[in-house]
């Protein structure tokens, strides 16, 4: 490609908006443009680095035995009441009537309609396993879209879904799937960590996120020298360490005053103890059923967790008049001591607390020095909160460690929450009709090009891996008035791009400089430099972009040396 | 590829509701399902025909000079707004409120977007010409979604951009695609007519349409021997050829009584003259001023030539209560005698009529004998109809053709339409700052599948060109439970795999009636059948889809045959 034929518009200066480097970079190396909030455009070299990637997952979904096809964004809605997700989702699924009044939605992910496109043809145990991917344009209406195309209301996804006949056959699935991620990621430049994860509003068992550690990433790993990882939401910790408080002498409780104060920093602060020595009740309706989880100041409550452990279906926390109606008091001064008709469930580090404050249940009132089981008992004590820097690892009591990250692939076993709800079934070999036994496994596309610049980039640009570069060669001519330049790198950008070698030639008439900053911004693997000094040396310089390390090579000898480095 | 290990559900039976065959074998051979009206799910095969004309397209472009982007689905209602389409698209664009209350619509096309994209950033003549494609998924809510994936509400275009710095380089960009497009067509086996056409909502000053005859088509296309070739929309007729009744004796013009005939074909019938002796007065709305559009019984007003001729911006046609006021009389019995406060517009066939029927102005009642200019005088003669069988070339006098036909392509010289509405303008050499001039040229990619199927096809099935067939070779072991049979064919396999040639073995244990219909109904181009009898004396048989020629090739020799029969 010649540079002055396709449509590269580099920016000098960092774009106000964009708070993360691979979001600056993008804009910043003419790979993308925002139309609006959460919504981007890509431009040539960027979807040249798409086309690469969504040809490396190709080449990995169909090693692993997977059949492309291709559903569609537009969705009856009739069918996400089927399965119970029409409500669940809330506002991030974008909903809409057709002219004839048919109420549509734009699909967020595509269970529903794999499930009702296999349903009534798998037949047969015959013919399971079956794995149908995708790589198609998602819709998901971000309450805070952010970080450009990381986390953005338009994107691509490759989602993959396998039919099996029974566990057995969607562990085999999930293997595969598990396997192929991990090739896909390394072969785009990204280790990825998979990690247990939640499995959320897609249900099902069991689950992995796929994760790559980046400061500025939005979820959390939790890992451990022994090998343990996990989501954060997911994440567990070992019981019987945190009960480090365990010793100090009870106090008698007393109920104190504290005025206007209504956080825990408030709060602890005014009583001159730790945030740790709060605990924090907080009210919840359980399928309706009161319920008080209680955890330390300074942790929080895993939702998560605590549905899964109260086995309801759904779980939301209770306004403001009904948490006054249980406990007497606002917002704010809710305790578990004399708290009836609710259920308190207590964080394992309660327990180990000792002499804590509370709420009185009374307006701007605490309680103080409150201990278990002298001033209440907790109906259960379980994990119900999230892991904090400091809790031991639940695999083998080590120190754990929490790191941002982003999530770059989501794999479940779903097993029948789709099939049975939309009916899926298959004739077994014993003769018994059965509910076909699901996975579904979802890559974001588009989020692996800025997980890859978090990963690759310095001072200067990008520093893309040659897998997926949009070009691998930029032949830089300093100076195109020059005519033995010229000339040396058209004849070196014929030569590269007969032997089939991803080249652009910045024939440009730019300054040297412009031409040089524009290559590191970009960050081909390779810069080739052809000078007036070089041409007349009958040598091209050229520079490894991930390493800095420059090298000349004979003009002469020059596509074949290069054609060789790229081999590496 | 396994037949076993992919997802292939071929129908025995026409489905009920498909209306071409196009629509049937696509169904019947597995390639798409519907998941609700116009919308539709590629299985397998159809997505792997998919990309392969996404190959092609693709190529031509690059060869063509165009740079591929991907532009977003999710746009800003505020940017149709500028541009005046927000109103003119109707309820074909699909429109919503995102969370946050933005108006939002679904791309129908991108013309806005792209627009927008460059509009500060192509600054300089320097960084002309420049043309940027996407081959990207369109949701238009259409009135009657039919024909499978012909006219479909969720379906993939291919839209090309070009912008230049005037007409001249406009003529050289559309030219560029003109003859991309012949060659993307005629690679995917189709032989496309190019025909001049109207540009609708597109605006602009010229346009094409690219048009494949069908017996199905739901567009017309106007052509004649000596070459010219028109859509029906656009397509004029040679004017003094028509005169074909002026010879008549004029007879004096009376009122009759016409009780409860309303349409053409009851008036005509019950006065005892042809429909071509009738002339409809249709009285239409142009910028708010009342015109009567006077045409032939049997001919129909054509409301783009109407509308070019009065150079309005809106014309519509009158409502009742409007009619009631300019005629005197209800819908149906408009006429121009002694109409005032009305613009005549007459066809050309109109006046070259004696003794025609009217309209009377009166309720229930017609004027017959009518003669121009005895009886009324038009205020202007023109062009304003569809041209009909019996017409004449505009450009030879020659017998015109009307044909059925798809449209798979359509460009348009757009010039400053959109980039003046949306202030995209560029710095010329003469300092002068310029609107940038603007191409825009759209193929119907999924919409090409089924005219390739309209064009090849039989009885039995589909025929595949094989540039975009889903596999090539199809072997078929007719009894997979004879060892010998099996593993000859699957040697066959593993050396055709080998040769990179794009085969399926049908491994399934299956009568060989059932996969010899499926290897007609799907199509593909070799059919390799391997049975004992065949293998017994070393042979394969091999039969040519599209002909039906069938050939016995050695055993051993047949990798090597096969490959080159598949180079034709």
């Amino acid at each position: 490609m010649r540079w002055s034929q396709t449509h590269i518009p580099t920016l000098r200066e960092d774009p106000v908006d964009a708070e993360v480097a691979s979001h600056r970079l993008m804009l910043r190396a003419g790979l993308i443009r925002k139309l609006s909030a959460g919504v981007y455009s890509y431009l040539p070299l960027g979807q040249r680095v798409l086309l690469k990637v969504i040809a490396i997952i190709r080449q990995e979904m169909t090693r692993a035995g997977a059949q492309e096809v291709l559903l569609p964004a537009l969705q009856p809605a009739e069918l996400w009441k089927r399965s119970g997700r029409y409500e669940l989702m809330g506002p991030e699924l974008i909903r809409f009537r057709d002219r004839h009044g048919k109420e549509t939605v734009l699909g967020p992910t595509h269970e529903e309609v794999i499930t009702a496109l296999v349903a009534g043809e798998l037949r047969s145990y015959r013919q399971l396993p079956l794995n149908l991917y995708q790589i198609q344009v998602k819709f998901r209406d971000e309450p805070r879209p952010r970080f450009g195309v990381i986390r953005s209301s338009e994107f691509l996804m490759k989602d993959a879904y396998s039919f099996d006949r029974d566990a057995t056959g969607l562990e085999r699935s999930y293997q595969a799937m598990y396997e192929a991620y991990q090739r896909i990621f390394h072969r785009c430049g990204l280790e990825a960590i998979p990690v247990q994860a939640e499995t959320g509003f897609m249900g099902g068992s069991d689950s992995h996120e796929f994760m790559v550690p980046a400061e500025h990433g939005e979820d959390t790993v939790v890992r451990c020298a022994c090998g343990y990882a996990a989501s954060h939401a997911r994440a567990t910790y070992a019981v019987d360490d945190v009960a480090s408080a365990a010793h100090d002498d009870l106090q008698p409780l007393q109920v104190v005053d504290t005025p206007a104060k209504h956080t825990v920093e408030q709060v602890s602060a005014f009583l001159g103890v730790s945030p740790a020595q709060l605990v924090k009740t907080l009210i919840y309706l359980a399928d309706g059923r009161p319920v008080a989880a209680l955890v330390r100041g300074d942790h929080e409550v895993n939702e998560a967790k605590l549905q899964k452990l109260l086995q309801c279906q759904a779980l939301r926390m209770a306004d403001a008049a009904t948490i006054e109606r249980l406990t007497g008091a606002p917002i704010g001064f809710s305790g578990p001591v004399g708290l009836k008709g609710v259920a308190l469930m207590a964080d394992h580090a309660v327990v180990a607390q000792r002499n804590m404050v509370v709420g009185a249940n009374q307006p701007e009132r605490h309680a103080i020095a409150v201990n278990v089981p002298r001033d209440f008992k907790p109906d259960q004590v379980a994990d119900i909160r999230y892991v904090v820097t400091g809790d031991r690892c639940p695999q083998c009591r080590g120190p754990i460690a929490l790191e941002p990250a982003i999530e770059v692939g989501h794999i479940f076993k779903l097993g029948a929450r789709y099939t049975q709800a939309l009916n899926a079934t298959f004739l077994d070999e014993d003769g018994v009709q059965k509910p076909l036994v699901m996975g579904c496994y979802g890559i974001g596309v588009t989020r692996i090009i800025p997980t890859v610049i978090e990963r690759h980039h310095d001072e200067a640009g990008i520093r893309w891996p040659s897998a997926i570069a949009p070009y691998l060669v930029d032949l830089v001519p300093l100076n195109i008035r020059h005519a033995p330049s010229r000339e040396a790198a058209e004849q070196l950008y014929r030569a590269l791009t007969d032997a089939g070698v991803d080249a652009i030639l910045d024939d440009r008439d730019e300054r040297a400089g412009v031409k040089l900053k524009d290559a590191d911004l970009i960050g081909f693997p390779l810069r080739v430099v052809i000078s007036e000094k070089t041409v007349s040396a009958s040598q091209v310089e050229v520079r490894v972009r991930a390493t800095g390390a420059t090298t000349f090579l004979p003009l002469a000898e020059a596509p074949q040396r290069l054609s060789r480095l790229i081999a590496f």
